[in-house]
């Protein structure tokens, strides 16, 4: 029922808004994110959806049939220098999966939408346009939200002629929310797989470590005398890296992005060390097993060396969510049939706006290959062939889901 | 035969050149380092003594007596912003020791001369004074010399009337050179010692350690697909610390004073990472034996973790340089009689320039404490009572060298 040609005609016309090279440049609310918007708006039209953009900048395409509906989408904004496939491919997958079901005289009768979130990329605020749907923003987020270059949220939204006010998941009855992604990472190349079914979206926790010693000069300071902040921050990164692997689950992966010293000179000891450690799992008491391990290490590390250790949390962590059991199922019997033997279950180290839709319904995920483990990357990229292949997979997900939505509601 | 109170008075003079709070700047060719300069030149005279600014900027205070003369001294400029101690105590040390000597009948036809040198604390070019002395500067070296703020060497010299031409160690027969200074560390006052004669100034390497791996995405990548630059420093960090630690002499000491990791994000694994490690002892051959184990360490963990790691020394290795052993002995006499049981012999962990007179002639050097270790800082300072039982015991040491030396030479 899919039509590939049409289906890949419409990603690459939405490439061209913000193409720069092989990649996109077109980050939420700008002139070329809200022209793609509106084209999004009358490819949802032409396929005989009610298209409409909400006071956020959302997209949405819904089926004249009444619900419980389906919903099927990814976001349309993009990374300061991104690829061409990093949401806007399950956008243009809801469109195709809707507008097929749609125009099918068979499956006429569902009730399948399609949306474009905004802003899930945080131009100025992570997951705006999902987390505004599912009335998990609190309002004081927004007061101050502005881009990195300065530019305020409120000045954006009134420079797009939008209300601010968004749509919500409670304004209609809905069976489930389907997101196709790239995988954004090696796993599926690794593994020789040409589909991912995603099980849960990890949770992530971001700690700043600061350590406080004393600068001294580095010839004439002996060692036993030293409170060496630089020392200390080595010895934790060291320490976290051996007791991490012993705790790890399959899936965990902790990276200690950033560390500087100061005042970073070659013949003197650091007085003050800070780095950032980040730690991901689909496991939240796991999680919380690493935050307590890095206490503990810290807690060591400072009566060894002298040196103060603080940890402060950077930005919320994120909770870790898991899919809807149902909907990975059916997503799971469309792989076979579309890649038998050639699919896995997998959790998405990424974050994603499913992670929040599976808040308030039950929520599935889609992953196809990122050639490279590419992504976040102009030379980001997906073979036509798994692109197809995901959004057939996809497209039969969704019309199991939707007719046994029909009868009994999956809510 | 000191007057401690015309030495202090001294002493407290020079500081006014520069003054600033407790501390002072005074950087080389200044116009306050060369009107103190001119002060000293004075002051030698006032004592007796011939004096002269050399071209480069040295002022030497000559005894009239022929040689082989016994040379006393040290630097006169500041570090940015230094101690009033630093260089300035050896200074004096050397104004008051030659005077003293010059007006006493009992040594008046002893060879003590009095120097200051210039640039020790590399405003322009590190020890530019006594290595322009002792013919230890490649001309090469002063071609593109310029201060931190960039003003040149050449107009610096120019500005303060200096021809740039040095007096030389082969222009007189020299006994030796004899340092006082500050000990700039914390390991007298650990000791509880008075006084410190220098057995050897210990040698440097500095090494920069690049690390070049793969940058990826911190969520998606599995911990072992990476190739993460900044994993790769924490453990060659803590390799070094763990290996320094086995191999370690008495007065080892090791720096880890930079790192960074780039592009330095929290969700980003670093794909490149550059660390600078210092090393410092008196011994060169466990300096060559560290050397060759940092490169064996490097090679364990680029092995081990897929990681690219070069090795690059930061500037000119420092050889050690060993003190004389008659003049140790001298100084190590006259302080058992100054301080009974309360000297020790030890290394010096920072440079002076008392190591390059050592390859013209014999040298020794003294310490007196200073108080909490700080110097290189406005907190710089050292007790009256320490300042005086340095002034008397370099005093002793140059009347019993420069006597031996009248009879048979010490060099």
């Amino acid at each position: 029922m899919i039509d590939a040609e049409r289906f890949l005609d419409d990603l690459r016309t939405l490439r061209t808004f913000g193409a720069t090279g092989t990649g996109v440049v077109r980050p939420s609310f700008s002139d070329v994110d809200m022209a793609a918007r509106r084209w999004l708006h009358g490819r949802y039209a032409d396929a005989g959806l009610d298209a409409s953009i909400d006071g956020i900048g959302n997209v949405f395409g819904r089926s004249p049939n009444p619900g419980p509906a389906l919903l099927i989408g990814s976001h349309s904004d993009t990374q300061p220098t991104g690829g061409w496939l990093d949401g806007a491919y399950g956008v243009i997958v809801g469109l195709e999966v809707a507008r097929a079901i749609r125009e099918n005289p068979d499956t006429a009768d569902l009730a399948v939408d399609a949306v474009a979130w905004v802003d899930e990329e945080s131009t100025y605020v992570s997951c705006l346009g999902s987390r505004s749907f599912c009335g998990l923003v609190d309002p004081v987020e927004l007061e101050g939200a502005a881009s990195p270059d300065g530019h305020s949220l409120a000045d954006a939204l009134a420079g797009a002629d939008l209300s601010g006010e968004p749509d919500r998941w409670s304004d209609r009855e809905y069976a489930g929310f389907l997101e196709a992604h790239i995988e954004q990472g090696p796993a599926l190349e690794a593994s020789g797989d040409l589909l991912g079914v995603v099980t849960a979206i990890v949770g992530a926790r971001t700690l700043i470590l600061r350590f406080a010693g004393q600068q001294n000069h580095a010839g004439t300071t002996p060692m036993r005398l030293r409170r060496d902040a630089g020392r200390a921050a080595i010895h934790f990164g060291h320490a976290i890296d051996q007791r991490f692997g012993e705790l790890t689950g399959d899936r965990t992966v902790w990276t200690i992005g950033d560390i500087r010293f100061e005042p970073g000179a070659s013949s003197i000891i650091p007085g003050r060390a800070e780095l950032t450690l980040q730690f991901r799992d689909p496991d939240g008491d796991l999680l919380e097993r690493f935050e307590q391990e890095v206490r503990r290490i810290a807690t060591d590390i400072a009566d060894a060396t002298a040196v103060d250790i603080t940890i402060e949390p950077d930005g919320r962590a994120i909770e870790p969510a898991a899919m809807d059991q149902r909907l990975h199922d059916a997503l799971a019997a469309a792989a076979e049939a579309e890649a038998p033997g050639h699919w896995t279950s997998m959790p998405s180290a990424a974050v994603h706006d499913a992670m929040f839709l599976a808040d308030r319904m039950p929520a599935g995920m889609l992953f196809v290959p990122s050639i490279g483990g590419i992504s976040h990357d102009f030379a980001e990229d997906t073979t036509d062939d798994d692109l197809v292949r995901g959004v057939r997979t996809m497209a039969a997900a969704a019309v199991e889901l939707a007719q046994r939505s029909m009868g009994s509601g999956l809510t």
